[in-house]
């Protein structure tokens, strides 16, 4: 029975507990429009993303590096011609980004709230630093949690070094994400259990098609539904 | 004797274990030459710093911030009048600083050989979680270490949940770092042990210019000297 193994419980945060990619979804629209004059917003878009996977292993993953990537597209699709108040413009949405309120998702502090006195829960988070730990602040959340850990990526080896720091099997881990490749694959490659969480809207990096088969794995529609596999 | 005192061993990284800070001159250097035409170097610099300061509880430390910092600064300089050309030089002198070599400071890894059976060895440094990891990969250092904490800042409150974390009291740590306001203060504040490690050149933002009567302060001319105190 899972519930008689799980002894840690990680929960990603962006589009887990919290709305993320709505908000980075703006960003970018509110972004191509300022270059429409240059190309149209899908191809922007594209653009922009193309940056961000040539620069993804010097910057990682988080909204400075998005705001950095943002200004080379810039000036790239509109080849170095641009006038530097696009460049603020692209500054001032960024630093509304970093600076959104925090919207937890339905059933996320119900969650924790009904599994806190059974498990070790943590949050396993990759982004930047400071900005995680300000939204795990704004989200009124951080007492639920044993640990915090924000990871620059979240591959197989970097869930084999969390297990090791919190001292804890596979088979007694259990990670609960909204990202296939991120939070479901690398876990259940180590034997640890996964649960999926769908969020309406994913990071085109992140959208794996396959579907999975393994013993391991929860398909949930909602958070809620990991308390009564757990609890019952 | 503080020999059998000291459990774990914290040491700072950037301008400890191994050069940072010239690397960032050297960057701002060049930026500042690029906006000659607007303002002496010297002044370009001090609008870079309040560019820093005003933007750090966004940003927080690192490369990308610093990125960020240099290009609102270009901005504002110039009246919003350079070209993106500029932009684009900007980006690339940040991309090549986070391609830096990373060259070790004298004695750094002697200093771990000798320690790392006898003590916990950590490293506690700030800045982009990404970046860091990569240095201390190139450092091939890491297997010297037992734990690493990247660290959004280096306050009181940021070295007790780092002393909880690794469950150690603070009578039973020492922290190890050139900068007297992010690796000492806080540090003795909270009853642990400091030494201090001069470097030549220390960020604006860092210095201090008190000086310290502390039982538990360290002030070291080199960093092999620490072996003595912790071995002898």
């Amino acid at each position: 029975m899972i519930k008689n193994q799980i002894q840690v419980i990680a929960f990603d945060a962006d589009d887990t507990l919290w709305v993320n990619e709505p908000y980075f979804q703006q960003t970018e629209l509110a972004f191509c429009q300022l270059l429409e004059a240059y190309l149209p917003v899908q191809e922007v878009s594209q653009e922009l993303f193309k940056t961000e996977m040539k620069n993804l292993t010097l910057y990682g993953y988080g909204v400075k590096g998005f705001m950095l990537c943002m200004i080379e597209t810039l000036s790239r699709v509109s080849n170095d011609s641009a006038s530097i108040l696009l460049v603020n413009k692209v500054i001032e949405l960024g630093q509304a980004l970093l600076q959104q309120p925090v919207n937890l998702l339905d059933g996320a502090e119900e969650v924790l709230r009904q599994l806190k006195s059974d498990f070790r829960l943590v949050v396993a988070t990759k982004g930047d630093l400071l900005d995680q730990e300000r939204k795990l602040r704004k989200s009124g959340l951080q007492n639920y949690f044993h640990h915090i850990e924000i990871m620059s990526d979240k591959q197989t080896g970097d869930y084999q070094k969390l297990l090791k720091h919190l001292d804890c099997n596979p088979e007694n881990f259990l990670m609960l994400g909204n990202s296939i490749k991120s939070d479901i694959l690398p876990v259940l490659e180590l034997g640890g259990y996964a649960a999926h969480i769908p969020y309406h809207t994913t990071w085109a990096h992140e959208q794996i098609t396959d579907s999975i088969a393994h013993p391991n794995f929860l398909p949930l529609n909602t958070m809620t539904e990991i308390i009564k596999i757990l609890k019952n």
